[in-house]
């Protein structure tokens, strides 16, 4: 590993859905060996406090100045965690991370900076219900704050085109309610058939609902900014049973199929 | 959870990339829990034998086989772990698991039936080299065992077409070495660019190898059957730095790009 000012080092760890059980290992030896732990207010909160643990929680929307002052923290020597949920390369803080040390001085490049992955919410969502993404699949957030509108159209419908599952990350915020609605209808006419979406709000936290619905069903409100959508392929199945259908998607397609239906 | 006899149930489990750190405490106690593992013979490698603890392990390409023995053994009262590499959802047991189950007994869909996450390859690979996969993506599989060969090659048109980054699992494999030099040649004219491809080979292993090519250089036997591929999308970044360059794509897409080349 590169060497820093008295050992300092930067990791950028996945906290996982929630649940304690599904933080690795390798992410609670480097949040036990930290000086610091920056990240936004909730994941940071999810750090239990320590003798010798600085917290540095801060706002949403802050991403590139937080990736600053963590690399800052890291350069002066400090060990430092900066906190994601889920994974941290999915839709969280370690591209941030690198924006931040491609814009920075050259000397942060030569300091050891390391990511360490976690669960998702997307895969943690389809083991909750089965294997929805058990077949070739496309995850993509549904935020435009960075990105334009016509753009996620467009891959939503080059989505369904190659008959992916989809997993939709930050499906709608108080601050773009319009932004699901519209990707529904979408959906809705470029499918044309009645395929399984799940809607896993809070995956593996005690506020844990999961609900499963065809696509003519689903509706803008049954996502807020802690759900993640499933939307099956043409091929995702239903399995009814006592308690609570299973979804997933079988792993073979018959020659002819697969098509979609864009 | 639903009753077996005598307390029997299923849990499908992912051990992650390979290192023991990367297991979640979750799916450790599933094991901890378990009479019998079942599962693919390098993964059950991975299971440390004790007392009370059967291990099945059987050959590649039986997955429909050792789903049913694993339904068997839990509907006769045992509490069987399915292990799987990686996320059991992504490419692995979970999916040939449920067919066994829609295909089964009636009485199987009572059964304790659950599916633990894990980290699965692309995000391993993604964090020992940065954050490629930090926008949309998808991840296909590249083995035509169970589908046809033009639809692998549909999908990735279309996932260059959306600008996806695209991570590429069981890219190659002795019994079918040309799909994979057919992949990156379709992938060189619908890309036209030098964006990165990452080789990640048995990521978190003591044999891990990676390697990071503009993706005119990749060459097919730059992966075998234990090597993850991603491929940047067009805003995917290498910034170099003394110990081996990090790969990521940034959060943002400026308004009039990501329309990809295809």
């Amino acid at each position: 590993m590169s060497v820093a000012l008295d050992g300092g080092w930067l990791a950028v760890v996945g906290l996982g859905p929630g649940d304690a059980a599904l933080v690795t290992p390798e992410v609670s030896a480097a949040l036990a060996a930290a000086t610091d732990a920056v990240g936004y207010i909730p994941y940071v909160a999810r750090v239990a406090p320590r003798d010798g643990l600085t917290l540095h929680a801060s706002d949403n929307r802050v991403e590139l100045d937080r990736a600053r002052h963590a690399l800052e923290l890291a350069a002066a020597g400090r060990r430092v965690v900066v906190v994601s949920s889920g994974d941290p390369g999915v839709f969280a803080m370690a591209s941030a991370l690198f924006e931040a040390l491609e814009a920075g001085p050259a000397a942060w490049r030569a300091l050891d900076i390391r990511v360490l992955p976690g669960i998702t919410a997307m895969l943690a969502a389809a083991a909750r219900v089965g294997a929805p993404l058990g077949h070739d699949f496309c995850a993509i957030n549904l935020s435009d704050n960075l990105k334009p509108w016509a753009l996620i159209e467009k891959r939503l419908r080059l989505a369904v085109e190659a008959d992916f599952a989809i997993a939709l990350y930050n499906p709608r915020s108080k601050a773009r309610p319009e932004g699901f609605a519209r990707a529904l209808e979408l959906l809705r006419e470029a499918c044309g058939d009645a395929r399984p979406v799940v809607f896993a709000r809070a995956v593996t936290t005690p506020e844990e609902t999961l609900r499963v619905v065809p696509l003519p069903d689903a509706r803008p409100e049954m996502a807020d900014m802690r759900t993640v959508v499933l939307v099956g392929s043409s091929l995702t199945r239903v399995l009814p049973r006592p308690s609570g259908a299973f979804v997933y998607t079988p792993r073979a397609v018959p020659a002819g199929e697969g098509g979609g239906h864009g």
